[in-house]
């Protein structure tokens, strides 16, 4: 009965207290760039997700239920799917470009473990309008923009990007199950080690093909522009990144920017850039942040197609690259007052801290008039409370309010009225 | 597809922000009071609210389903038992009295109406200590602040407050049950009108139990000391609920708090101070908050029983309160940039963007550049920015960029260093 359900997490006051500092950090910057938050339901029908999202997700991942009216529902596991329904059914009123945000809470059935829980906050930051390379580079710039605000720098992560429609044009192979297959494992690859890729994809592909893929993974930023042009890739395709990369270097981001053309992201949704973090700690080598380009989603939702880019950032994953490196770990500062209350004086104390909680100050009072001074002083210590305030019956005679800094140990007597600012 | 899942909502930027504001109020005044904010898991195993909830709520309104391990949960209808659980887990670290609040979402299958929606927000804030006067007349001083902070008056709602222990003592009747079901009676009283309650009481309770249950109801706050003091009812809660009322009088509040022996809440875990929050506009008049002591459920959670009470306001009901006095309801001020980007400049233009948001100032830019500047101009003002920025190749070649201010329209050029001091 004590703890939690499984993979979930109670936020104890401290602990609440990081994830509000994190957040505000999350809000701040995605703000500044005029991005306007939206919120959504915790509950959508099972359709939203079929055929849309990731099929782990939905066949395994997802909890899902019937409701008492017989509908088939599910807990949201991710946002995208009810941006993109939210999107549509507004979108002629909507001005464009429409940059949105909203940070919520999703859950999905997973075995948990470092850095993996069961229920899960998560930012997205989502810009739908022209696919143009300034778009792109700003959904990149934004989310670079989001660890170094946090204090990260150019050699704690690298953002890798890529694009979906580079694999298919310098391939060129035919059957598409073959094709997501490799995909499958490209995605894993990180994760399994070049060895046992290479004897795994050797089990799927011919030599020809295997070779070809290899080659592609060979790829570096700088033959963008030479296989564009040759037609051994997608010229439009190879055009557009570069001009990404060049935006972002114009800001002087280039040192957080790495194209990798191994990166796969595994939402069905996705048709053109994508995109993750990679945290470079040596403890904690995984991608910590991941999104990319859907064109099509908003299309198959509503009337009319709208193109978009976005990503989710994960507070469980942020919150271990932030604190892997005494990132947001700061303690609070002593604050506030704690009043002590004695049973002659009781209603006027009250009265007081009533006041003063108006002008802005936080009070926080005993409750309890038969506990020794001793020990209230220890609670507004631990409270870690920067003033103790007193009113017995002397004081109030004399019209006056006894304070005691917690942190000099100075004491001195104040009017009621002159509390306020002395407080502040 | 369009629409969000029954009684759950879409919230739209504008939606967000209201919500966002009148969530800033709750906060504000909650840590006034020294309250801290916890969080909790969006799912408990059932049996967190079997037989401690009300039997409404686990019965016929939870969501509650058997998870992919055999478990059974439910998403969260109320705070209570988590907190509880929460509280219990950790109590002997934790310092008293104990003051938290939590802004959370939570579900209850509902036929969706007025002030009433399946999903929901709720504000908790719950003071676990001593269960004296001081303790109760806080959590009830903090309720009525508020509603204050918000700008509402007396005269447009009243906290009416009782005691569970009162009805008992007074009626002093030896068969639970039928007293159960007059206090569910009781509940009903207001909605179905007296005339309909006295028939029904009239079939579960003899003449003479119908007839004290009436008397009980003509107590007024007057009589408490006297009936006290004969015996008629428990002297020690007639006591403490006159020095309640006395705390709050001192504070200037009595205006807003109104004793009344007909209440009832619907919690089961409920021992002794019960209020509610009376909207008295003419068209909502209904109750719109909740809360009262439960002294016994912590110590059913754990091994220590801790006396505790708290109080539990939803956001529909209280946005409702809110938008039926227009209190809240301001159009949000112009604010921030909208940068026009062109083809040759379109580099630099970003670079200053970036470089102004690192400086604070909210800057948002158009991401297209074959767009008509009289089209840009438009979605800069529906966006409601108060400056447009432009760099053109001539103004690039000064070094300056051309700023107009949307709300005068004012324009003239500044250097790029000059930007952020003129636009904060």
């Amino acid at each position: 009965m004590a703890g939690p359900y499984v993979g979930t997490r109670d936020f104890f006051p401290e602990e609440m207290n990081f994830r509000n500092r994190m957040f505000g950090v999350l809000r701040t910057v995605c703000e500044s760039y005029g991005y306007v938050e939206y919120g959504a339901p915790l509950l959508e029908p099972i359709t939203l997700y079929q055929s849309k999202s990731s099929e782990e997700i939905v066949n395994d991942q997802v909890y899902r239920f019937i409701d008492r009216g017989e509908r088939e529902v599910a807990i949201r596991p991710e946002m995208t799917p009810t941006l993109a329904r939210m999107v549509s059914s507004k979108i002629m009123e909507l001005v464009r470009p429409v940059r949105w945000y909203s940070i919520a809470n999703f859950m999905r059935y997973e075995r948990p473990g470092k850095g993996r829980l069961r229920e899960f906050f998560q930012l997205n930051a989502d810009l739908m309008g022209p696919a143009t390379p300034a778009a792109d580079a700003e959904i990149l710039s934004l989310l670079i923009d989001i660890l170094t605000a946090f204090g990260a720098k150019a050699s704690d992560f690298k953002l890798r990007l890529s694009d979906r429609r580079l694999f298919d044009s310098y391939v060129k192979h035919s059957d598409k199950e073959v094709l997501r297959g490799i995909g499958r494992l490209l995605d894993k690859r990180e994760k399994i080690g070049d060895e046992a890729f290479q004897e795994e994809l050797s089990k799927i592909a011919d030599a020809a093909l295997a070779k070809k893929v290899n080659a592609f993974l060979a790829i570096n930023v700088s033959d963008l522009a030479e296989l564009g042009k040759s037609g051994a890739i997608d010229g439009g395709v190879a055009d557009h990144l570069s001009q990404v990369i060049e935006i972002l270097s114009a800001q002087g981001k280039s040192d957080f920017v790495e194209f990798d053309p191994g990166i796969i992201r595994g939402f069905d949704y996705y048709t053109g850039l994508i995109f993750e973090i990679q945290d470079s700690h040596p403890d904690n080598r995984r991608a910590i942040c991941g999104g990319g380009r859907y064109d099509r989603l908003l299309g198959q939702m509503g009337k009319q197609e709208v193109p978009a880019i976005g990503f989710g950032l994960g507070d469980v994953t942020l919150e271990q690259f932030l604190t892997i490196r005494g990132l947001l770990t700061q303690a609070p500062e002593k604050q506030g007052c704690y009043f002590i209350l004695f049973p002659e004086t009781r209603d006027s104390s009250l009265k007081i801290a009533n006041d003063l909680r108006r002008a802005g100050i936080l009070v926080e009072t005993s409750l309890d008039t038969n506990v020794k001074i001793g020990k209230q002083m220890e609670a507004a210590d631990k409270k870690n409370r920067k003033f103790v305030l007193m009113q017995g019956g002397d004081e109030l005679s004399r019209g006056v309010v006894r304070v005691k800094n917690l942190g000099s140990g100075e004491q001195f007597d104040l009017k009621p009225e002159e509390l306020a600012q002395h407080l502040a």
